[in-house]
């Protein structure tokens, strides 16, 4: 059944919609049409942490990537937050939908496994590489799909978040987006739909009306230009899920009615 | 396979070893031997709740119990250290020692429902009765054992706590050692373990010279007197999970070496 299996993520940007997001689950789940949901926490990650005065610290690569550092205080918040809050209140919109929701982390049952960056090399704020050592993060190399065939074929949705499990056992902060790349893979999803608070990819970021409508499997290098901060890491998981079977992503607004719907119809970026 | 199985319900009071815990938990699932694990985060939720400025509030019903005062604001609280914190790192405990644990909280595949008290009768600090109508507390009258279950045949260790899913669809905080007592029921495990930060049923609190070593089923009620605060809670999920099946309770403690075989073995106050 998994290859008509929709895979969801929406992202935990300021504005995001989680209620018209859950309303379009519980409708599509209630068609039988099977849909995995994948979502985020970023603001409220950083809300929280301020508000319990370990205020969010950002990293850069120096292959330019950005990612939140992830000590271990950090690591609590970021799990009290996506695993706890974000997750648990998602699965009781889907419940009061009708919806059988079941949320878990990547750690619980090894389904979202994967190496740490142990040392990762870094930018810092004054323009110097250094090493950092004591950050938790990392990215997920194997999805137990048995657990969620198991769910799905249950009648059970799945709610999937960070944090991953590291190789060694630990709890570790992965990219959201990745995440559900891997998992639209590891379950042969015909469809990845990435919703966040803009329409799609903008080559004038934030001009709505410079939206990349389309984009042909072969020329998805050439648009990486056009990704602005943690939307590069959404075209790196479309790429990863294009080049391994998934046959369609979409990259769209959860701001609208009905985003999932809106997104499978072709609205936002469309990449195939 | 379920009625080989043990729940074991750790509290989350201040001095809970969960260490020792998990050691034992994934030792015993290691030997063949199933294991449910039920946790608490009591402490933690008022650490988190005094740092963000929402201070914890008790209240005590006209029939003289005590519980937490759940409105939506600590409900976030609460949620976040019980499913997200406590939760996953215990989840990170079991896996980094080899125990194929699944975190999940009672509202995920309505593992736990039943109804919301959505107005409870109670005394407040002036000695005044009172109705209170935006409280989320509620009780498990229904454990998804078909959920439990299956993961436990396909080899995965359920680690579970509240808040559970009222009828409606919302998230309710609930009593642990009684949610515990349900699943025990719901399972026909033979035994149910259930671990705090004191040897077991003291005669005079805290002297741990007058534990109660074993309690007749016949008379478990003439016990009712020497249970101090929460353990009232826990004499009564005793008497609840008796009456339905479960053969053997033992209230023992967590803050020893293999807390879990301790209790087997009959150390803490046994009621059967």
């Amino acid at each position: 059944m998994t290859e008509r299996v929709i895979v969801v993520k929406v992202g935990g940007g300021e504005g995001v919609n989680l209620d018209t997001v859950c309303a379009d689950v519980a409708a599509l789940t209630a068609e039988g049409q099977p849909v995995v949901l994948v979502h985020g926490g970023s603001h409220l990650t950083n809300v929280m942490s301020e508000k319990l005065g370990i205020p969010p610290r950002f990293v850069t690569s120096v292959s330019g990537h950005t990612s939140r550092y992830t000590d271990q205080a950090t690591l609590d918040v970021f799990t009290m937050v996506y695993a706890g809050q974000v997750n648990k209140r998602i699965v009781e919109r889907l419940h009061k939908l009708g919806c059988n929701a079941v949320g878990l982390s990547g750690a619980d049952g090894r389904l979202w496994t994967g190496p740490r960056k142990d040392a990762i090399k870094i930018i810092d704020e004054e323009g110097r590489r250094r090493m950092l050592r004591d950050d938790y993060t990392g990215r997920v190399e194997h999805v137990n799909a048995d657990l969620l065939c198991a769910l799905l074929t249950a009648g059970y949705t799945p709610v999937l978040c960070p944090p991953a499990l590291s190789d060694q056992g630990e709890l570790i902060n992965v990219d959201g987006d990745r995440a559900a790349a891997a998992t639209a893979v590891a379950l042969g999803a015909a469809t990845l739909v990435i919703l966040s608070n803009v329409p799609g990819l903008l080559k004038s970021f934030p001009d709505p009306a410079s939206l990349v409508t389309h984009i042909p499997k072969a020329q998805i290098g050439d648009y990486m230009v056009y990704a602005e901060g943690r939307f590069k890491k959404k075209i790196l998981g479309a790429t990863e899920a294009l080049n391994e079977g998934v046959g369609r992503i979409v990259l769209a607004d959860s701001r609208v009615e009905q985003p999932i719907r809106a997104a499978l119809a072709g609205q936002g970026t469309v990449i195939e």
